[in-house]
């Protein structure tokens, strides 16, 4: 068997204070570093390391060349924003072991990292602070129908929510109709948390009520958290109770 | 103004690796540390670092005793398990400031860390690679129909699970009735996820489909991750798939 090893490692919202030990250990000893353009242009370059940057929805594609790589005996990161389990690399190169059963064996190791919605909160307050949901608004990998139920779900039963990739270029319309979803759910004073590139230069944090939420206060690089029916104001926070009266 | 100021600084979930650079920097600049007595014991002790421990179940004591020394000028930490959002210290302190307008002013940072449910995740393989809801089960704090209301729209919502504080001494029937509630709602197939003191020396990670959990297999140091219904294993990990089939 070949000494090469994958991990899956998550470098955190943006900012450097936030990547843990162990991930700053794992891309010390790497050879290899692979992932989307933007998680590759974090890491440092130095003598000895391959970086690999590849383009969004090739995600597949990527994991093959990570496990290809690692039966050939390279060290090989695969970075992620965020923590690479929270809609990120780790179930893509799952899916890419489990097609290929002769790299069964491959030394995987996943290694946590902060993701968005928890720094979003901590920058916030604390609405994520009872029971919550996180959901990804992208249809790319499922049907709109399923958002839609599981938006219905989360509202229903009292769960705070936060949603990620809630809009982009190429479906402009959907987040509208997840605002009206909610519309249907909830109250109007319902708050509504939208987390821009939190950590980074361009963190932008905007805490609305549901009635006043338009769907161009989110993008891309947006976190959005709905509270639930409890969560409200202290000062310049915004925070979620933690008991639910009988 | 005095200079004081609180941090509320999650400590993840046991690894000193998995806590971040602004943790640590927080910790060397404080002059208190108040938090939960098994916290507190992993912070070192150091000449001019006060340590206040104390004991389960008195959140807004603690919460009180931080905002009394910022006020007295000292930078007080306030550490959490895990992250001090999720199911911790954050929502407690703003409880707390809520009930005290005088406090309203006091400089508080909250500083992200890497939660079990997450840590949890990494060590299993990606069992929260989609959509996915965090549950508290202890109902010290809400009636157990609110728990049982939300594992059931959980579980309808098409979930995946984490479950903290599943099982104590104080209520050791209630986790039998979660999995009933569970098996009510999901295939005997479903895949259940058992990690004890994940990133510990006691490190302990059982993964066992429904039909064969016990109530035995949680306590008050496991995380509880449930499946959704496409979760499923691959080698010795176990994930869920990013894509729902339309």
């Amino acid at each position: 068997m070949s000494a090469g090893w994958i991990a899956v490692a998550g470098l955190g919202p943006g900012d450097a204070a936030l990547i843990t030990p162990e991930v700053t250990a794992a891309l010390a000893e790497a050879t290899d570093v692979v992932g989307y353009i933007p998680y590759v242009a974090r890491i440092a370059p130095r003598e000895g390391l391959v970086l690999h940057p590849s383009d969004n929805r090739v995600e597949l594609d990527r994991a093959a060349l990570a496990l290809d790589l690692a039966a050939r005996g390279r060290r090989v990161v695969i970075v992620s924003s965020g923590d690479p389990g929270v809609f990120a690399m780790a179930s893509a190169l799952f899916e890419a072991v489990e097609a290929q059963p002769d790299r069964h064996g491959t030394d995987i190791r996943i290694l946590p990292g902060i993701t968005a919605m928890l720094a979003a909160a901590a920058r916030a307050g604390a609405p994520l602070g009872h029971d919550f949901c996180a959901i990804n608004l992208s249809d790319n990998l499922k049907p709109f129908a399923e958002v839609e139920r599981r938006l219905r779900h989360a509202a229903r039963g009292g769960f705070a929510m936060a949603f990620y990739n809630p809009r982009s270029k190429s479906r402009p319309q959907q987040f509208a109709r997840v605002l009206d979803i909610l519309r249907e759910e909830c109250e109007e004073a319902r708050l509504i948390l939208f987390a821009r590139a939190v950590t980074t230069p361009d963190e932008a944090i905007t805490c609305v009520a549901l009635s006043e939420a338009t769907p161009e206060m989110a993008d891309m690089r947006t976190v959005v958290i709905v509270g639930n029916a409890a969560t409200r104001r202290v000062g310049r926070w915004v925070y979620t109770p933690r008991s639910v009266p009988a």
